[in-house]
């Protein structure tokens, strides 16, 4: 399991590149400076590969155990005790506040080290993840009483958190949702059934907390009459709350991970935020785990790869197709040498660090969007957070399944084998294009609401981010491979989004015919201006990373981002084809 | 289970369409007339769908049981009884020749029914596979003595056949076999180690005969040193022979299909061909091999297809944005109406309807080839088979797994889970873009050995045929919106192909490095021409087939062929970038 080696070089030079200084600026950040926080990530890092890898394909195999009787879960052997580890370290409450226990550290270097949580074992991260998603959520809606009860709970791991949303008739269409809540002394009693509920149940904890959305008597119906209630499993008095596992899904990948029905019968629930409006409490939770599940595609790929150079490395076919590079003295050459495999191993590499960029630059938007004392700055890094979150969770996680099937195609049969760990994270990595919303609710979440907010400023805010680079660089002569380009795609770009815009105003369905292609426009034109960014600041081949790094930019631009061409072409040809077909023709 | 239909009124409509009537004209093929095969073709699917379906799942959960004591592999329950079946109703022998029992239907209707096996059981129908293609290799190599040995059992189904190429040390690259064999009376004593060896041990038949590449002494090194054997599991006196499983691998998908490690120790083996020249044999095939992998990946994607469309149908989630197709009676409306819904099933539809088409006409080559009278006729029939040979085997395996994956895509998180066959599916279907020469082979055949073959002669041979079609229908202005778009493409390859062989003459990596997406170019411009094809034929829209037939064409036309655009960008990109880093730097 030597082959995976956490990129925090990488990390901290995204750290320097786009502008962690400012961060660091930030009131309550002192503390934390480069060197600091780097420090802090390869720590984590080295508790993440020794604790959580060694169990990645374990887990897998074994599974989990379901007890019908008593709706019990039993994680795989070892979970426990690497749980422990994990939050004895600390990185359970690493960007949490200090308040309850947390280390404070920003947003955007935590963010990194998430991705390391995902690479080394998938099922495993989603426990902490959900607890984040959680914390969130109550350190936004929760009532002082909430805050203190729970948040220091969910930052040393004593306690988990969930998110119960989904139920058998909803999932994207939560407007749906039908389970009941009822008064009952100063609180709730609710009943109802969800599915799909990642740690629903489990034994890593004392106690599971679970975020739940039920409608009060008389809600109006629809999405404007759901309310957001604190389950616990197990009530004050130590009694267990009538919500109990009744059922895991068998599932693809992520086979450690146990994903719940749950049942509710009366389960006492404590109301956050307003009545009706749950929905805002949930966004929270939300809002950050779609920007963590684009990461868990990327870090997923990033694995992948890794397993696919060291496999590459080793297995000797063929003989290079230029003399100059044989190995004469064995009797085939390692394949890394083939034009094929590099081009495959390239693609995977140029994209895995862009979105590791575009996610680090997006991360640090949270932190000014939640810690600038300037209003302004704080409405215009929101503005770039809320544009770009939709478009990393759909962009990574499409495109690091389809890296993750590269990386398999690099190792041939091998790969195809458990041997070798990429044929599981292929199967991990394929929910992340499902869950948290799929893929096409982020497109429609990009055209429909972000496109058109405040008249198209979150729009503006990224073009602008475009012409900042253009204008910082253009003198240089040697920045001319990178940001010509960049200009094209801008250019396309505006384009596409222009006439989408007049296309909306006419008729809704042409713009969903074409959200999934054309956000997939807008994620080959940000990762153009974050490899801009990175080509920028390592023109001057320094050192040999810079020197790598600068053939990736090359390589991005010249063989990954024309696929622009013809996502353009399918966002002109529009709905009138896919919406000829009657229903019965399918 | 009853989600699966197989498509056999395309099926006849392909096998009008693209000129059955020439086959049937062939000598020997007299009585099988369309109607009669299409029957004969909706028989045999419904022994697949009654015996080989239900099995599919089962086979994948119960897997397979190995006996390391005797090497012993045991099938899931159940499938030893299929097997009867599908060989007692004619399937196993249906294109092979009534000298051995077989039915001897022409191979491009029997073709069609190769679809229905693999998408009822892919792990089952490797079985009949590999025993076709040993047919196939002793009935073109083999003595009378082998023949009449042999062939009557492989039709019958009492044995089984294999092919062992694959060693540790070896699998794309064959020159470096290591097994040796040794005179010994009559014949051979073969040693050494195969591995990924299909169907190598089972208990469906009374015997399994293995096709095995192995070296003679003195044998020249490299490709041109490998000699061909027939090596029988169990010899003409009934004690076993020194050949036996040794382990199985564990792989993401067809669990159900044993792949073995093959041990043999002094394995007793008859030359099949000329000593040394053992590739010729294996190529027989391997060649109809990989048109059947084509077929592999259409097939599973087609029943993907038919799974995500009947969850679309009874899925309600959301409204249609189209007022006027809203169900007042429901909370929500069938999946099916929403425009990205559409957009993923039509992409499915119209590349599957494309990829059967393109197998079909390319099975009918096969057919010319090997049994016109007209010695031009059967030259020309050959140059297609062979260049479209390479070009089915890559692109309908690696877009069957993209559609595989945007049907997962439509049924949302139940189609991550084993109460859909998606997942299924989608792991079954992974391997066909490796095994039979992985994909990048496939492209390297292509660009390397079919395009200069006879100074371009095969590539003239296809462009003929656009040529052909667009004369034969240019004066009907309704055939425009096809006909256009094929000759826009049709320019596009032969600009590319020019390129490529100007480069190549120079520098053979520069073709290497983009010879996959070179093949993926030439496979939409043979889908443009096959659907021009099929427009032509459809397009006074006689029937609601025909009709939609003709929906599906435009489909294909405005929102598939345009993918074409980034491969040609990509192509042009050339080596450069990719061969720009060195090895250390991935």
């Amino acid at each position: 399991m030597d082959y995976y080696k956490p990129r925090t070089e990488d990390m901290r030079f995204l750290l320097e590149t786009f502008g962690y200084d400012e961060v660091q600026a930030l009131p309550g950040n002192g503390d934390y400076d480069l060197d600091t926080v780097t420090a802090m990530l390869e720590e984590g890092a080295k508790v993440l590969v020794n604790e959580f890898l060694p169990l990645n394909a374990l887990g897998d195999r074994a599974g989990l155990v379901f007890d019908p009787d008593t709706g019990d879960v039993t994680m795989p052997s070892g979970f426990k005790k690497a749980w422990k580890t994990f939050c004895a370290n600390g990185l359970m409450g690493l960007h949490h506040s200090p308040e309850y226990g947390g280390s404070g550290m920003p947003y955007m270097p935590a963010v990194l080290l998430g991705e390391v949580t995902s690479a080394t074992n998938k099922s495993f991260s989603m426990c902490p993840g959900l607890s984040a998603g959680l914390y969130e959520a109550i350190s936004h809606h929760g009532t002082e009483h909430q805050k203190a009860t729970f948040l220091p709970k969910l930052v040393s791991g004593e306690w988990s958190g969930t998110m119960c949303l989904t139920e058998p008739q909803c999932g994207t269409d939560l407007g749906l949702v039908s389970s009941k809540a009822t008064e009952y002394e100063d609180h709730y009693k609710i009943t109802g059934t969800k599915i799909w509920i990642t740690f629903g149940e489990h034994d890593l904890c004392d106690n599971i907390i679970h975020l739940v959305l039920a409608r009060l008597p008389g809600a109006p119906e629809g999405i404007k009459g759901i309310s957001c209630f604190i389950v616990p499993k197990v009530l004050d008095d130590g009694t267990r709350n009538g919500i109990k596992c009744t059922g895991l899904e068998h599932k693809m990948g992520i086979k450690a991970s146990p994903t719940c029905v749950m049942s509710m019968e009366e389960a006492e629930g404590w109301l956050i935020g307003e009545p009706h409006r749950g929905m805002r409490t949930m966004f929270v939770m939300m809002n950050s785990a779609r920007l963590e599940v684009g990461l868990e595609g990327m870090a997923l790929s990033e694995a992948a790869y890794q397993a696919a150079v060291a496999y590459a490395r080793d297995r000797r076919q063929s003989r290079s197709l230029d003399k100059s590079k044989r190995d004469l003295n064995a009797k085939a050459d390692c394949i890394l040498v083939h034009p094929d495999v590099r081009r495959m191993l390239a693609n995977i590499k140029a994209t895995n660090e862009g979105m590791r960029a575009l996610i680090a630059w997006t991360a640090k938007q949270s932190d000014i969007a939640h810690g600038h004392p300037d209003e302004a700055r704080r409405n215009g890094a929101s503005d770039l957070l809320e544009l770009l979150t939709p478009i990393l969770k759909s962009y990574c996680t499409e495109r690091g399944f389809l890296n993750i099937s590269e990386a398999m195609q690099v190792c041939g049969g091998a790969g195809y084998t458990q041997d070798w760990p990429v044929e599981q994270l292929m199967r991990d990595e394929r929910i992340a294009m499902i869950y948290e919303g799929t893929n096409h609710i982020q497109a429609l979440d990009l055209v429909g609401r972000k496109l058109p907010q405040g008249g198209g400023r979150l729009v503006r805010a990224f073009a602008g981010e475009v012409t900042k680079t253009i204008k910082a660089h253009k003198a240089d002569e040697r920045m001319e491979p990178f940001l010509g380009p960049l200009k094209d795609a801008s250019k396309a770009l505006t384009a596409v989004t222009m006439e989408l815009g007049a296309k909306g105003m006419k008729d809704p369905e042409e713009v969903a015919a074409v959200a999934s292609n054309y956000l997939n426009i807008f994620a080959l034109t940000a990762l153009a201006l974050v490899w801009a960014r990175m080509a920028a600041k390592t023109i001057d081949e320094r050192s040999p990373f810079e020197v790598t790094k600068l053939k990736t930019a090359r390589y991005f631009m010249s063989n990954v981002l024309p696929e622009i061409h013809s996502l353009v072409s399918l966002v002109k040809a529009g709905k009138a084809q896919m919406m000829a077909f009657e229903d019965e023709e399918f």
